[in-house]
């Protein structure tokens, strides 16, 4: 009997224990073409970076965002350089979105990823218990 | 004990099944006005079902967002009646919202349904694990 | 082995109990300058307020929406001061915003609370089990 109570204080734990501990994740959702929004998403992500390099943080650009990552576009180029380079941080564009867009893979700044599915990237974050924010639009 | 331990694995299991396992559901909320939103929402409900006809879809209208399912304001009424006759996707606008905004039920197109408060049909959607896509604004 | 199926089904129980019952809390995330804005959510946490006594409400603040809870610049000034007088109703404001943005606590109005990081209050409180709702931006 005393094993099966301390048997269910570790499974009643276990179940909880992912509410208890908050670990910094976080998937932001882009679809902004506004290039303000895209400075302040960048700004974000640089500042949790800065404060919290253990922080697991993805941008996950979809609908009118793309410029942001495109060349020649992106008014945050040398910010985007500098966090695709830190392993803790992701960049990723919707496939679907670009072919809707006409944007070919080689118009992509280097480092940033591609997700057949922006939309399900997201959701599959959240499933996994990541925070969501979504940018503003 | 042995017994104890296939309990203890099954158990655990059960506890972390929902986050292996990531199913296409999710809820859009959608409050703009904007008429270039509803289509983006039309369009990506519309590919989503397309790709994936066992995705759970539902969008739910509230604040500026109702002339789309509104007679004759809509301009997404032919896509609307052809997504409502799926199943597997939901369109639900706030009653709060409808009263607010003098609409009455005669005034929807058809297929729409009725949620006494489209925030908190929000939140029950994201609790029983849907994931959640802010439609841009 | 009675035992063990009658704590297996409570455990079972437990570990899916909050996906049953789903309380009203939701944090909302506000990040937009437009005064509109404010006044919708606003309207929404009063009317949730007076329907649902029992909700759990907090506002975070980041982004370009801190004049909603300045002296002398909030369009809301009379709504908030309601609304911080619940004890279920939070309204706080992301410090790292109030720095970037030259504000002194000394402008906030009375009942507004402070964060460190208003990204990860809000990412807690989803972690938390909170709903999540953007703001329109």
């Amino acid at each position: 009997m005393k094993r099966i109570i301390v048997l269910t204080v570790l499974l009643v734990s276990a179940c909880f224990l992912s509410a208890q501990s908050v670990p910094y994740n976080v998937v932001f959702d882009l679809t902004s073409k506004d290039t303000n929004n895209h400075k302040s998403v960048m700004r974000w992500v640089q500042m949790i970076s800065a404060e919290r390099p253990d922080a697991q943080l993805e941008i996950v650009l979809y609908g009118q965002s793309l410029d942001m990552i495109v060349k020649d576009r992106s008014v945050v180029a040398n910010e985007l350089k500098e966090i695709t380079g830190n392993k803790n941080v992701a960049v990723k564009v919707c496939a679907a979105a670009m072919k809707r867009h006409n944007i070919d893979k080689n118009q992509l700044l280097p480092g940033i990823g591609i997700v057949p599915d922006g939309i399900y990237e997201i959701i599959t974050k959240q499933k996994e218990g990541w925070g969501y924010i979504k940018a503003p639009h």
